[in-house]
């Protein structure tokens, strides 16, 4: 983080940027001359690497084993996600520069990146801090994997399955069992991708809360339930001939079995995004098209 | 249909059984007891052929290759639905009998069997007409395959698919663009099923029309849209890297390709059912726990 | 109707205008001399009236007592809906001019005015046909009104109730009770109305169907019910201590009492409204923001 | 509060009943026997003190001004709304019991009044906090009222209006314009309610947060919104011709004019509730018939 002690080594910037952009190319080499000059060493992943040489090439997965100092993510909202999970264990700050229309988490045009660091460098850009979520998928007690999520952790049927048997429990309390075409856990940055698009609330990054929504529910007195952020959340997967997979922030998940449980809860790491001071409803007036001539 | 000229042949009634249900093997006997001395010639289906010998035993696939008067369905509303895929084109009428509790489309329960086949016998049974759905699939201009569909015709997103892009064509004009997870056209039958849980209205069986509702839409604006079941009604599938499935009834179906066209109508063959008085308002009460104490 | 025996007489165009619109001033003097030089008699409401001398000027009550051919509205979809109450006995076609965006009911520009009133005369316009409700409120099995809707016709809690409880039926038969603000009976047109608003699905103009939504109701399983136009559909006001007011369109109603009967069919009447050839879909992309980038 | 220095003065407890409920007359004796034995000084509120002479009778709206240690309601959710309102300023913890069916507040049933009682004077009994929320009415600049709701702040329409125009700041923040029926501010223990109706998340008790949820409204775009309850949430009304009224946790309101704000924010007051260990989840699966069979 910004405030980490840094005198002991050179700080470390990042480059992730989204492929085939060609305002990448244009403008990196003020970029890298900015970090440069304020004393930042350089790693780039390998899609930003295509456009320039004389820096350190890094593996996106390789990323998380870095300290760093700042992300710099030139891209979109899907970029950011992406970015924020392969750096998540650094805790450094990410700077979000959309190259196209503003997102959610991108709310910096290419137009303020300089003066966006100028005010990094002088301390007085604002931070914003958003819930990371980590889960956990169980078998026969046995842990087969951990999983960090931006977004949202997300159980859903596959191909030829029309519904599953899902059961959930917050802090090891049952709360109902659902027939549905899939569960979404979500975070309040992931309150406004595919847990809206089921049903669910928008959640302000300030609250300290998951939202759980059904997709699709058979029993049409469900609705989505808000938890606090403090609770353990599990699905149990209930369902012996249909199968389900699990998947994070909308990737390429890991099938499911009957008697599997996801289990999410807060992560101990935090994202931190510098931000304009554009503010959350802006973005959703903007992007959800609320309000009203 | 039971007004159909059978003088030149003898009647011949079908039953279909849903399986590893005891109360087949009880009632059978009876059953095919009445039905011979009411001068039909029985054929079952091979789930019910288990249960007794000396009768003629007709796989699923070929009943729709018979001439048929009758067909008794012993089970629920999956039985049902799939025994009016493979009889739908002998437009014979069909006698639902629930084996459990109350179904949409079987609500005649065990008891009131006997009574229901002597009214049937009398021409005093109320008969229930319900629309089919005819559907193609088209890819290249091409008819890959023809389907019918009592409930509904689903475009789904596989597996590790997040969401779809689909087009929406009512008559050959451009309804909108839709981002979501799939697209469902049901019938009014099938406006209690997937329709309902995706945020359907309920559509009563008198009302000549179709609903189209989109599953997890990405865009707050979309709603379900009605309408007439003249309509031809067609999704086109437009997704470069992600991929779809076509499903009729919720059962097993067809992969999709970025371009290809699902194409529905209504079918030229009714299903005719055999009910109780019971009315449709009684089964929402009672199935969707419609009302209030 | 265009097609009523018009020789006997001379043929009546009337027209309706929005309160407060300085381009009726404007249009009006062309507008008049178009219409008499096609032989029409051209009367004026009040509104009219107010920008010219030498026209007859009818009030709003009295319009539906004259014989009409054709009645011109310059305004939007507020000033049709009033247009179409107060001529609906008449059966005279409408055209509906949006002077300012685009309305559902008035797709005509300002632009399109007399090229469509061309298309009028030479019999080429393209007329659709919108279904009316008819409403009649009982009490103690008296008629205490009826009523003309053309939207909707609403059931709905007075300023200080909380929840009322309603009954519906449909041809006699009872549906469920609800506990809910209000109940919305809606045409097609009104489809996209105050239903839409109330979670109501969006019908086509062309499918024979009222939609009842019920308003905010207490029980999450109620969901909204389409039902055939040929259907008598009745609410009965259950409500000891809370009150209710019955509104058509969106008007000033009537109060209601515990036992009073709200029941609605379809009017023997319609609407021809003369439409450009911008289709329903182009209007709900419009006005609904349908679609996706 | 059961921690308050109680030493300089006798323990008072007060009892509030639901009118007309003959258990409150059979169940009495022994509950102010056990109270007098425990050392309280019991007073009643009017309803109650029908029941039984020679104990002191206070007023619903004076019991807000006298020092308070346990009250006691007889009746139901709605019973327990009120005598929260009434008792608010005295912090004193409050025991729910339900007459009837169970409630979201009130989960001890009869049959469980003194055990509970024994376990409170034990210091065994569980107490669960909630929310209140503190609103006020501000018309030019001057507060002209202030009010506690526990449920919800409500800002709807009046009977003969048809749709408000409202906007929603959160902290000064613009959020967006709204036009709708109306506008609910509600707490987790008001996210079962009204708020639930009109399309609203369920909230657990524990989470920090308001969800303010738009009635009925015109956009198809809104949803609802989660803030912190750390927030100051104001709705300002908008509507030159409509009118609204301001109510709270559904009782009878006040009339608002266009301009007025309805400022909301988290009492300094918190409401304790003795619960049986029935947890959320159970009253959800109970009231809200959430489940599966």
């Amino acid at each position: 983080m910004a405030s980490l002690p840094t005198s002991s080594r050179q700080r470390v910037a990042a480059i992730v940027s989204r492929p085939g952009r060609p305002e990448v190319a244009r403008i990196l080499p003020e970029l890298l001359a900015w970090l440069t000059a304020h004393g930042y060493h350089v790693i780039l992943d390998p899609q930003t690497a295509k456009y320039c040489d004389g820096h350190e090439e890094v593996a996106r997965s390789e990323l998380s084993s870095r300290p760093l100092d700042l992300v710099v993510v030139l891209g979109g909202d899907g970029s950011l996600l992406s970015a924020v999970r392969a750096t998540a264990a650094s805790d450094a700050p990410l700077l979000g520069v959309n190259l196209g229309s503003l997102g959610f988490l991108t709310d910096v045009p290419l137009a303020s990146l300089f003066p966006m660091l100028d005010q990094i460098a002088q301390g007085r850009a604002h931070i914003e801090r958003r819930t990371l979520m980590h889960c956990e998928l169980l078998r026969d007690a046995e842990v087969l994997g951990s999983y960090t999520a931006f977004n949202d952790v997300v159980v859903n049927k596959t191909t030829h399955a029309r519904l599953n048997k899902y059961e959930l429990f917050v802090d090891d309390a049952f709360v109902s069992r659902y027939r549905a075409d899939g569960m979404i856990i979500a975070t309040p940055t992931g309150s406004t991708a595919y847990s809206l698009s089921a049903g669910g609330p928008v959640i302000m990054p300030t609250v300290n809360a998951f939202v759980i929504t059904p997709v699709s529910p058979h029993s049409l007195a469900h609705r989505p339930l808000v938890v606090p952020d403090s609770s353990v959340v599990e699905i149990l997967l209930r369902s012996e001939e249909e199968v389900a997979y699990l998947s994070l922030d909308g990737q390429p998940g890991v099938d499911l079995k009957d008697g599997d449980r996801v289990r999410c809860r807060r992560s101990e790491h935090t994202v931190s995004l510098f931000r304009t001071n554009a503010d959350f409803f802006h973005v959703l007036r903007t992007k959800l098209k609320w309000g009203e001539k």
